[in-house]
Parts: structure tokens; C-alpha cells; sequence
């Protein structure tokens, strides 16, 4: 392998080359001074792709509807970028040998960049990860960006809540224990989506989804009905549907000023979890011996936890 | 409402009287120094409860199986504190009519408390939340705790981490998109339950989960073979075989030292993540105006985030 600059690399990115893409992601993920300087030259030319966050619990299909959404984009010549935050797509090796066949046949076009992201043994970061791998997709051209993330669990959530537009995938006949888990995110959704339309049951699931909107669930933006869409991703029906659904939401942020609005608690977001993730880092590489002689009192009660963090993030200050 | 005095408080508390206990949760959840200190105090006084981590997938019929826990634990004359992290959990109301009546039976029994906690809204903050929940009923005298999470998200997945004996709750049939996400936490269990034992396909779970044992896949503490537990909640078949197996855990951890290296090893993460929930604190409540220049600068990508955020902590350094 041969050495690379990380001006060069942040050029590799810029141009959309693949190997590039691929070596600032991993770069990225070192954390050291220099990558973060990479990263803000990348954020600096990242800006123009259409960031689409697609969330729904195991088993909605929500993988499925992604691959379909990306061949459909292909199509129409558009280039996409794909973020996997879910232990259970196939797109992270997590699922069943045909659902990886067909995720094979978009790895192979030069127009789709596929990236998964483990969500497990990181201790943090999750969210800023992914927001790397967001902004280097974006930096390097990719004109929508697909998020897909699990819709359970606080992390997840918020990296989704990070996209332009948010598509909720509910599928029919999950059962009532997994649909509860829903209402926490139906708040969040710019698009429902039902898929597995072919299913009878499905119809019904349709409904109670607009029934629930009709109560008054949904966003706060008002100004923008969210729409609920029966796919079927294995026969692509309502795939193009979905797609004009979303371009007509960006259309909507761009036209209402709504945009402006959500770059700004996007970035609000990012800029209190970087920090988390910085106090969090500091905290382990700079503490260790302070951390250990508080652990020593905590664990004989001496000391709670909330005074220990207290007692250490006074160190940091020191330090 | 009478007034009463931090220090009442926690006397109602170490008394056990459930009026003193509510009101201590809800007042630890305000953050102030004086609930702090209130909770110091707590912390000082817990240490005695066997804490049970119980986490599976949505509809593994884990809620249930928590339900008939309580039941048998309280049929032995043990009290137990129960805390749902989980949007679907009757406890949380988010489940079926039928779920809520069962609940009920136990609401009514003074040797149980019950409390859930809501997973959305809150910035962070929900492992501490529940800590504090887990020190408080601890204090109180309940004998075991059992914390709820759903399997499947970083924060809740850290949160039963924090237990004494974690429980994997598995159910025949979910399907193989969903089983995939069980990889993620089967790393973390002390005891695997396959629930629903009366269907027939739950053979095929038990048999799986063996063989992925058998594997290697398993917790670092190669002194305890980590058991998988048929159960049927539903007419409480293996529920007391659990009970007995959990205090088999619990006599092991003491045996062989292990509980030393859990406490300290829950203790560093509570830490850890009291740490960042101060500076997200301190950030919102102090740097406001300083994050909303940051931010203009961020929109117009002449910063980026972690730029932004380390600004932001240099600010907090100097204040």
C-alpha cells in the first residue's frame, strides 16, 4: 500500500474515487488531530447531497425498501450513497444469504457507495461516525444519501432525526408488542411508508397509520401532510412513488425555508455529541489514574458516581 | 402537598415507603445539586439488591416473562423493584389492554415497585435516569431489581450491561431478520430464556441458541457456562427454574470474586456517562450564546462540528 497524504486523500474524496472514499472512512474513524482536520476540509465540501434517514423495526423491510429505493435512483441516473446503522441489514452482513445476492448487484455499480457501521463495542461515537461517513459521501458527490438505522433505541434515533427527510417503513401483521414500539417514532417520520403491500393485511395497516396522523400525530413542521405510502419492494410497486414523495419533500424544505431550520438543530446535534465524544475521550486517555483512585472510593460508596464524573471532569479542566 | 426536605426525603426512602420513593425519582430527575446530594446520600445507602439486566427483541415476550419473575419472587416472600426502559413494556404503557390488567395484579402489592422510563425526549440522560432509579429502590430494600430494555440500541444495551446477571430473552419464530440482532447482545448474557416454550418451533430456538454456545459465543467469565432456560410465562413453566438459576449466578459472582470485577466495571461506566451528561449540561445551560455563533459559522461551513464542539469545551475551560 502506498503512502497517502491526508491532503491527498481528502482529494481522492473530492474526485469520487472509490478507494479514496473508502481509506477517509477508515482515516476518520482514527480520531487523531489529523483526521479531524481532513474531516473539516471534507464538512467544508460537503453540503449538496439530499440526506434521506430511512428507520422502522426489525423485520418492516426496511433493508429491502432501501436496495429497492437505490435501483430505482440508479435508474434515473442519480448516484447514491448508502449509510447502514443497523446490526440487521444485510448491508452490515447481518441477514439471510439472498438478501446479500441482490445487495451485490449494487455493489457493483461505481454510482453506489455502500457503507455499514458497527453498532456494537464502540463505547460512543456512533452518531459522529456516521455523520462522517454522511459528509464524505456528500463531499464526494453522491446526490442522495440513504441512512438506514433500526428504530429502537435512543442513539439510532438520533442519527436518523439527522436526516433532510425522515421515512418511517411499518410493515403489516408485525403484531401489536412491535407496533407499540412505532409510537415512539411516528413523531420523527416526513414519509410513512407501509411496505409488503402484496400481503392483504396490509391495507389495514395503511389505515391506522392515517388514522393516527389524522389525530394530530406526526411533526411539528405544518405546512407539510405527512403522506402515507404502500410499497411493495419485492414487484418495486410504489418505489417511484416513494421517490417523488421525497424529492417533493426536499422541494417543500427548500421552498419553505424549513431547510434552513433543520441544518441548523442538525448541526446543533452533531456539535453537543462531538463534544460528549471529545470529554468522553479525554476523560479515558488523559484520566486514568484519577479514574482508578475514584473507582477505588466508589466502590466502597465513599464516593457516588455523579461526584466522581464531577471530580474528574475537574481534572480535565486542571490538566 | 406537604413540603418536605431533601433529607426527609431520603429517610422515606431508606424507610421504604412508596410515597417517599416516587417522590425521590421524580426529584432526581431534576438534576439540581441539591437532588445530587440527596442522591449521594442514596448511593451511600444501596449496595444490597441483586440487580437483573432482562433484554430481547421486541415481541421475544420479554415483559411477560418479567411479569411472572415478579410473581414467583414475591410467592417466596423477596420484594421487587422492577424499571422498564422500553416503549413497548406494559409497564410503559405501551402495550395490549390484557398486558396492563396482568400488570395491575402486581401494581397493587406493596413488596413490588414499578417503574418505567420514558425513552424519548430526554437528551441523554437515560442511563443515569435509571440508575438513579436502580440506587433508589436499592436503598429502599428490594431485595432484586429487575431493569427491562429492549435489546436492540446502544444506550439500552449499556444500560442492562449495568445489571448484576443479564438475561437474554430469545422467542421461537421471530424470523431470521430479527433473530440477526440477538448477535449483537448474545456476547452479553449470563442466561439465555427461549420464552413461548409451549410452541412447538421453540425446540429449534433452544437448539440454536446451544449451538452458538457451543461456539464460543459467550461472556469473557469462562468460569460460568452460560445456561439457555425454556420458559412458558404464559402457564409458568421454567419460571421458578430461572429464579433458582439467577441466584446460582448471583452465588457465583460472589464465589468466584467476578462480582468485584462487574461493580467496578458497572461503576466506571456510570461514571463515564454521568461525565458527559454534565458537560451536555453545562454546554446547553452556559454556552448558549457561544453555541449559537458556533452554529451560524457551522451553517455556512467556515467550521465544522468537532472544531465547533472543541470551542465550545475551551469556552467551559475558561468559564
Amino acid at each position: 500500500m502506498t503512502v497517502v497524504s491526508p491532503g491527498d486523500l481528502v482529494a481522492e474524496v473530492l474526485a469520487g474515487r472509490a478507494t479514496g472514499i473508502s481509506r477517509m472512512m477508515s482515516y476518520a474513524e482514527g480520531h487523531g488531530d489529523a483526521a479531524r482536520a481532513a474531516m473539516a476540509e471534507v464538512h467544508r465540501h460537503a453540503g449538496r447531497a439530499h440526506v434521506v434517514g430511512i428507520t422502522g423495526v426489525p423485520g418492516s423491510g426496511k433493508s429491502t425498501l432501501v436496495q429497492a429505493l437505490a435501483r430505482t435512483l440508479r435508474a434515473s441516473g442519480r448516484t447514491v450513497g448508502i449509510v447502514a446503522v443497523d446490526p440487521s441489514s444485510p448491508f452490515s452482513g447481518g441477514a439471510i444469504l439472498g438478501d446479500r445476492v441482490r445487495m451485490n448487484s449494487l455493489a457493483g455499480d461505481p454510482g453506489v457507495f455502500i457503507r455499514s457501521m458497527a453498532t456494537r463495542g464502540a463505547l460512543g461515537g456512533l452518531a459522529r461516525a456516521s455523520h462522517d461517513v454522511i459528509d464524505i459521501l456528500d463531499a464526494a458527490g453522491f446526490q442522495m444519501v440513504l441512512v438506514e438505522t433500526v428504530g429502537v433505541g435512543q442513539d439510532e434515533v438520533d442519527i436518523v432525526q439527522a436526516a433532510h427527510t425522515v421515512v418511517v417503513v411499518s410493515a403489516p401483521g408485525l403484531g401489536d408488542d412491535i407496533q407499540a414500539i412505532k409510537a415512539g417514532v411516528l413523531e420523527i417520520a416526513d414519509v410513512h411508508v407501509v411496505s409488503k403491500c402484496d400481503r392483504p393485511d396490509a391495507a389495514k395497516t395503511v389505515v391506522d397509520l392515517k388514522g393516527m396522523l389524522s389525530l394530530g400525530a406526526g411533526r411539528t413542521d405544518s405546512s407539510w401532510p405527512v403522506p402515507v405510502l404502500p410499497t411493495s419492494a419485492q414487484n418495486r410497486d410504489g418505489i417511484a412513488d416513494l421517490v417523488a414523495c421525497i424529492d417533493d419533500h426536499r422541494h417543500h424544505l427548500d421552498e419553505s425555508g424549513e431547510i434552513a431550520v433543520r441544518r441548523r438543530r442538525i448541526l446543533e446535534m452533531r456539535i453537543l455529541k462531538a463534544a460528549e465524544d471529545i470529554v468522553h475521550e479525554r476523560l479515558v486517555k488523559q484520566q486514568g489514574e484519577r479514574l482508578s483512585a475514584l473507582l477505588d472510593r466508589a466502590v466502597e460508596r465513599e464516593i457516588d458516581p455523579y461526584a466522581a464524573a464531577a471530580d474528574l471532569l475537574d481534572g480535565l479542566a486542571d490538566s
